[in-house]
């Protein structure tokens, strides 16, 4: 392991899964359950080419490394944290597996080829952008607000990225599946797999993961429901699995998507 | 109550909730859960007027008598099912408040005016029309396929019945979820609640249930998941609940949607 930098109001913590460490920062960017999940929910191939968008500090790539031999790009708009998921990809020794691009995704196809994906993930801003009072700071507004791309940019640019049946997964609000369903359709990608995560079994879902066929035919399966919580405190036996990886020790990694 | 002539192989069933019969043939049409579900899902009108698109024997209308006084239209295209629902509404002595229309609803909109309801109702055919070896019989496969009506037609005549700020419930395959989702936009139609409906808590969706309002602006809610069966044979308590009506005995039964 490379000995690399790590700035003031930055630490380091364990993935909880091969090993994995990440660098985050609270002031900057953390990642969320929400980027966990979206990586152990798509269909990765067991090779080929992967491209994450709005990849932040580099969590989902990172992650992916434990799934599949594909090579994965991570692209990122912010400087700041497109150097921290570069100094991830150092940290953990996979600068041969993983590829930080710092630049704007609406820029991808023509940077990195139309069709040349066989999976896009990606854990989009969720909010549209607010009537001029998100005082909170830079980085975590554009993590959290269309500042940089709508959901039009990112599923346009996912449809252009990968290859006729290749696929898209995204995490998002349940409240934008309509806009979810229709701009992908609008796109060439037909959802086919979604699955919403419900904090408690009696509660709305607060977020939807949804995968994506390039050039796809109608139909799309709903999932068991992903329950995070069993009580006040305590999580359910599947978030579990799925959030400290336990499923990774399987024979097919591959095998393991949620 | 009246008396109302029953055919050969036909019976009387109980609904199970205010003391409500129906008229049923496993030959011609028997309700489903899903018609069931969706009249405890639908946001009645306390009054006005509600219409029920392919009524069947009119299992919808008969349900919403105990949430709503609103007026009820039922229409249908089957001359045999018609007639059975129009016995139905006898058979309870709800004449005056559930009328029955032997008709194609592609007409409905010319023929009850264009925005005259408040609520539609629909559990619409859910299959497309299958390539020519349909050898069940004719009433169950217009039933089941969309002989005489597709999802377009159905969405786009709910949309016109609808007025503007009124609402369309209605219960379908989760597999059109995205046909469904981009059709009712297309008419101006905006989901705001979904439910889907799981045997277990463990298995894919079977049924989605989903409700739109007319001009509504786009963000939908994503109710908990409906589980049916709690282990092989036993329902759980909150189907009991749903599918017997005890919610039926609270004081305001408008309050009681799913």
């Amino acid at each position: 392991m490379e000995r690399v930098p790590i700035y003031e109001r930055e630490r380091i913590d364990d993935l909880l899964t091969h090993d994995l460490k990440i660098i985050q920062s609270d002031e900057v960017f953390s990642f969320s359950m929400d980027a966990v999940l979206i990586a152990r929910f798509c269909s990765v191939p067991p090779r080929g080419r992967i491209v994450d968008l709005c990849s932040g500090n580099g969590v989902i790539p990172l992650l992916l490394t434990t799934r599949t031999k594909a090579h994965i790009t991570g692209v990122e708009i912010q400087a700041r944290l497109a150097d921290m998921a570069q100094r991830n990809v150092q940290l953990n020794g996979l600068e041969e597996r993983i590829a930080i691009q710092h630049g704007d995704l609406r820029q991808s196809p023509a940077e990195l080829g139309n069709g040349a994906f066989d999976l896009v993930t990606v854990n989009p801003p969720y909010l549209p952008v607010p009537n001029g009072d998100q005082n909170v700071n830079e980085h975590v507004a554009a993590a959290r607000h269309e500042l940089f791309c709508t959901l039009d940019d990112v599923v346009r640019v996912s449809s252009r990225l990968v290859r006729s049946g290749g696929k898209v997964a995204m995490v998002h609000r349940p409240s934008r599946l309509v806009d979810i369903c229709c701009t992908m359709r609008q796109y060439r990608l037909e959802p086919k797999r979604i699955r919403f995560v419900h904090p408690r079994a009696d509660a709305e879902a607060n977020m939807v993961l949804i995968e994506a066929l390039r050039d796809g035919k109608p139909e799309v399966r709903m999932l068991p429901p992903l329950i995070v919580y069993k009580n006040e405190t305590e999580y359910t036996d599947e978030l579990m699995e799925v959030y400290y990886g336990r499923r990774a020790a399987l024979a097919d990694p591959s095998n393991t998507s949620l």
